[in-house]
């Protein structure tokens, strides 16, 4: 753990110059738009510890699998998000003295994100190693309102000298992914351009042998140079290299002066635009930028900000670290995916890192839907369904790979465009519970926003290509007299290869009988489309869903009488029993112990049973969650940033307020006090929605009861109030919480009915109702 | 399966030229002696498919480790058997012609290996692109009476011209690994010499931050060029590149003279040579070679080979396939290794490829050594048991990496020098029944030589950290009440990590049982020697064989009691029991089926309960063996080659002579007709010391029972007799078998007492026994 970020509201703050988590510091401070982004990296040339990154959304490259020992099934390739080219760089030269924070000294030095509106920014005061003194200040942001694009206002003043100071803005594709994994480079340059104070760079993702879509990209910057903020006379000179372009300026600066540099840049991805349509776009794109101004540019930015915090705060008074974590996991959420595209995803380091390469995991069912549903219009969620729907026919491929038949589906575990990327073959082929996240999703979705359209319309024959696959997945145990599912790995990947992992066998069940379900109700509803669907999946009604009937009434379901619990898996209860207290000096076991010590272990990487418990908590009585939770929960280790969450919910729902109030800040916090000593990788994305989810379905107890928007809040000790907005079928609500009351304030103009606490209040447009906690 | 192999009872012949085959054909007839080795590739160049292979016993390289997706505990480097210098190459220019068998058109083509003499032997007739013939013949052997030596005699014959023929014998250290992890090369040249007609070629094995040693070796060679196989005037133009030395003769040659060329070679290692000794001592030894002349060296290879035969030989009748069969299993096997160097081992490929790195896997223990016992003095199945004694200690180590403690050993699935190289957590950590395999291994070496010297010297050690291992890798099931194994992979490795593998279980429980048993007996017949080791192994001889007894008498063994057999883990009969001939055209499963799919199955790759059957013999009954065996042998696809010998032996045993012979011929030709498809890949060497254990434990059921050897001969239908010799004891015997007798010759001058089916026969020095089948 680390604490060198200030704990403040707004604000990631860095107070002085912290090199050696430079990196931790730069993916903190990541900026995006959903559409492109970068790490907090710093303009200037930097020679210390710094890991450059810019991304552009929906841009990967399939880098060739690297595995120890083939196993079959494996796919040829990994899908990496890729490192592009880099349009925030500024060489600054003064005399003859490159600005480097790594060779200067530096004072005063402090790099805040502001999250409220969006920007990095930086000052800092540098002793270049000959003596002179500059001060700088940059800011900069990715455009929420132009989403293709980025500015920065960079600016210098000498303290104790004048000087000619030579100012390279420039664009840079000579970037390598550090997680390449043959050290190769993926970009070729396919086309470049410098005018006086513009460039552009055309590059193009490498041939690759796996038929995957090369992309190109064309970056363009302009640039604008001005003494004191006002106008001035200068040359540039255009420079030109390999995947290079730049301009350069010489201008004298004196003494108490501040040179202050505007850059522009856009990021134009061959996805959205025709090859030919590239460079014309990006310099009308460009133009648009400067005839703007980087004040204009940055009040849209703002205010499409201020739109967003408008939905989606959480605030928190009393506990500012609580606060800051808070903010931050929305943040970073927003800037990742915005919903406006069904081809994108949420990657699980977004903008802010590499690790983990693809797009899409089942964290974006599991924990991300849930949070856009509701904080964003209805067709986010419905985007992140359709992106599934889209990918049906390769993971019908991919179940195929496997040897499975019949139009069975097995989604991929990681991918970005709907083939499979990873290659372990616990993970790939037997962590399989991902299918079931897909299909829970779609029912989440629906029971949310009560469009039932979606179901027919494409939800059915995802549902039963899944269904298909259980159907195919599971075993007739002779010996048992039940069905069984051998060799899976749960959402606890610190077990592999187990057979009837609780979890798995549940949400393949529930699959089942939701499909039967809503097959049901489409007979009746909508006769004419069930038919379609019947023919178009070739679908032998009788007999699959007798077949399904079966499964579902005779599945076994591990379980242990004497405590009342269910068992993560078979055999589990031969495993030496122990609490994380007996291990406290060989935490992180991930990093303290060997693979094989880990797996014969009973501890638990992330919440598994509990995880069932979670998403069909209607099916069991809060005696039972109990009895798993205080079973479970002190075997959990939670190093995988996905499981405190869940905890956190239950938790609150079973009245552990201290249990759910630590899982709270150990997600809320994961990243900014860097708990898995990894954050220098990137952040970890889609862990951010289940901090949101610890707030309003652990502490405000947040369901959906009959269609109805439900909420049960307590307020957790060490807080004075907290508050969030939920968006619920056309309705906006800011929900407030303190010691004494709960309010709940319909902030739009759809009147509601919602339960709390077992009761329904109606709040009509506009009107606040105020209840005891 | 492939048949282009010409039957013979003691040549692998191929009669013309199978071009496409070339790599099997290298593979096939493979010259080694113990001390170094090489594929059957052409002298002269050959630019069509060919796999260049040249190896000197013991010289490895630690390459970097590639894995997918690092787990902790997995090692650094995975040692592999070095691809060395060419020695064998000798250019040819006829004219302006290169001689290469790939440009040019092959007539009367043949290529044997001669197993009695062990030389490899071409001729051919090669119509040269321009329209000229020459004919070629060459004989080659890697000496066993000169071990660091090899000779060739080459010759080529014009046919139908006159013309200068340039002839350019050379060393090449420009060597690459095929199955290099990154693609890197692994040798520095340190020195090289030439002169007239001799050259040297020092490498040394690249540094490696691993800490592993590096080895130089010192290639060297001598030739003499002849005409008509009588001494000429010749010049000789010294040529020398980078990691290359020859010489260039340029020889006028008429049409059916006969141009001979003699050439030499040794290497020599600096594990067996002090750095400033290697290149004087290869002159030493060329100048050796070139006086005694090529004949003379033959004459006393044939010697060394005729030897070995009288040994260890087995003749079959009336069925030649077989009679090649199991003759060319002996000669690979008696190539490989010699028993002459306690360092040494047996590698899976021996000196025929590159695949599977490594040179000791407990095929070693399990296979091998039974072979050694039999047909070898006894310091060779010794040297093989010290050489696990040596690493004892990196067993430890290792143990200690995956969080063992107190002196438990876990030997390495795949090693060079005792360090773990093999990278898969299922099998590197889980396949651990290796353990047990070493401490049998020490059972059985006493069990046949009655020499319980070895035991008090270095077997119990081996066996206290062994036994120490099972203790800590057992884990109290409360559940149960039982001790149960978690985690594991047994021999069968179609599962991975499963729990109670019923193989591992017993001999776990097996090694525990044989300590103790060894520990009372040392207490009682060298009290100083066992006070020694308690002190050395810092013992805690109550506690510990206390735990031990304890576990062996509450160990879990997974059964089934309705059909009455040891199940292969828990769980097993959740699967779906289906057999190999429900699946016929999805086999080999290995290359058709996912990964997942072969994990799900029943299916098994190789021989687990049954392994513990068949060493475990005597602890069942023939009943319970045969319930077992018609249990599992129908569900086994025998995708490894260690499997059918062991199925070969059990069906013996209790009388399945059909199933036994088809075991047998699986096993004795699996390389020779290309059973797995892989035979281009090099030999499966250790296995072949199971095809020996086919007949002699399988057909004549050789056992040792209360310290006398032990037969119960049959043979098959297929048969009209067959022969083998084995010692036991100081005694050699050569045994017989035909429809009507068994001969029981003792050819040696030491009486022994054997039992034949279950009756006691003395059979005196020189004396013949006839009995009855």
């Amino acid at each position: 753990m680390k604490n060198y970020i200030t704990h403040d509201e707004w604000c990631i703050v860095e107070n002085g110059f912290h090199a050696g988590h430079n990196e931790i510091t730069e993916s903190l401070m990541s900026l995006g738009n959903g559409r492109m982004g970068q790490r907090g990296n710093f303009e200037e040339t930097f020679s210390g510890k710094t890991l450059l990154g810019n991304y552009v959304a929906g841009v990967y490259f399939p880098d060739k699998t690297r595995v120890g020992w083939w196993k079959n099934g494996y796919p040829n390739y990994f899908a990496k998000v890729l490192n592009a080219c880099n349009w925030v760089g500024i060489d600054i030269k003064i005399g003859d003295e490159v600005l480097d924070l790594h060779t200067g000294s530096v004072e005063d030095f402090r790099r805040v994100l502001n999250m409220k509106e969006g920007y990095l920014e930086r000052t800092a005061t540098v002793t270049l190693p000959g003596g002179r003194k500059v001060k700088i200040h940059s800011k900069r942001f990715c455009s929420m309102a132009h989403d293709e694009s980025g500015a920065i206002r960079y600016s210098i003043t000498p303290l104790d000298f004048d000087d000619v100071i030579t100012v390279t803005p420039y664009l840079d594709g000579n970037i390598r992914n550090r997680d390449s994994n043959y050290d190769e480079t993926f970009w070729n340059e396919i086309q470049k351009e410098t005018s006086f104070s513009e460039g552009y760079l055309i590059l193009e993702t490498k041939a690759n042998p796996y038929g995957v879509e090369q992309f190109k990209v064309a970056t363009g910057m302009a640039f604008d140079i001005r003494i004191n903020d006002l106008k001035t006379d200068y040359q540039s000179l255009p420079v030109k290299r390999e995947k290079y372009v730049a301009g350069t300026v010489m201008i004298d600066v004196r003494e108490g002066q501040e040179l202050v540099i505007y850059k522009y840049g856009v990021n134009l991805s061959s996805a959205n635009y025709t090859s030919d349509g590239l460079l014309p776009a990006s310099k009308e794109y460009i133009k648009m930028l400067c005839q703007t101004g980087f004040e204009k540019l940055f009040a849209a930015h703002r205010k499409a900000w201020a739109e967003k915090w408008e939905k989606n705060d959480i605030t928190i008074e009393g506990d500012i670290a609580a606060q800051q974590g808070i903010r931050f996991n929305i943040f970073h959420l927003q800037q990742t995916y915005t919903g406006e595209d069904e081809r994108l995803n949420i990657g699980p380091k977004g903008f802010t890192g590499e690790k983990y390469g693809g797009s899409t995991y089942w964290d974006t069912e599991a924990y991300c839907i849930p949070f856009y549903l509701s904080t964003s219009e209805q067709k986010v969620a419905r985007n992140l369904l359709v992106y599934r729907y889209k990918h049906l026919g390769k993971a019908i491929e991919n179940a195929e790979k496997l040897g499975f038949s019949n139009g069975a589906a097995l989604y991929p575990m990681v991918t970005m465009n709907g083939e499979e990327c990873h290659n372990e073959w616990e993970i790939t082929f037997e962590e399989i519970h991902r299918n079931g996240a897909i299909a829970f999703a779609i029912y989440d979705y629906t029971r949310y926003t009560g469009d039932e359209t979606y179901l027919s319309e494409f939800g059915l024959e995802v549902l039963i290509g899944i269904s298909r696959f259980w159907k195919q997945r599971i075993t007739w145990s002779a010996d048992k007299g039940k069905y069984v599912m051998l060799g899976v790995t749960g959402p606890n990947e610190y077990e592999n290869n187990v057979n009837n992992n609780w979890y798995t066998n549940y949400i393949a069940c529930w699959t089942l009988r939701y499909t039967l379900e809503i097959i049901n109700k489409l007979w009746i509803t909508d006769g004419t489309r069930l038919n379609e669907i019947i023919l178009t999946t070739h679908f032998d009604l009788n007999r699959e869903m007798g077949d399904w009937k079966h499964i579902i009434e005779n599945m076994y379901y591990p379980f242990d009488g004497t405590r009342g619990v269910y068992l993560q898996q078979q055999g589990f209860l031969d495993k030496e029993i122990l609490t994380v207290d007996d291990i406290a000096d060989h935490r992180p076991i991930n990093q303290k112990w060997s693979w094989d010590r880990i797996l014969r272990s009973c501890f638990i990487k992330q919440a598994d049973v509990l995880q069932g418990l979670y998403l069909f908590e209607d099916d069991f009585t809060v005696d039972e969650i109990r009895r798993n939770f205080e079973f479970y929960e002190p075997m959990t280790v939670h190093e995988s940033s996905l499981s405190p969450c869940v905890h956190a919910i239950l938790a609150a729902k079973i009245g552990l307020k201290d249990k759910a109030y630590e899982m709270y800040v150990r997600t809320a916090r994961l990243d900014i006090d860097d708990y898995n000593n990894d954050t220098e990788d990137g952040l970890h994305i889609t862990s951010m929605a289940g901090t949101w989810m610890s707030v309003v379905k652990g502490f405000a107890g947040q369901r959906v009861k009959d269609g109805l928007l439900s909420l049960a809040p307590y307020i957790p000790d060490q807080w004075t109030s907290y508050s969030f907005r939920i968006g619920f079928r056309g309705a906006l609500l800011r929900i407030r919480v303190t010691k004494e009351a709960i309010f709940v304030d319909n902030i739009s103009e759809t009147d509601i009915t919602v339960v709390v606490h077992e009761e329904k209040i109606f709040a009509g447009a506009g009107q606040t109702v105020t209840l005891p906690v």
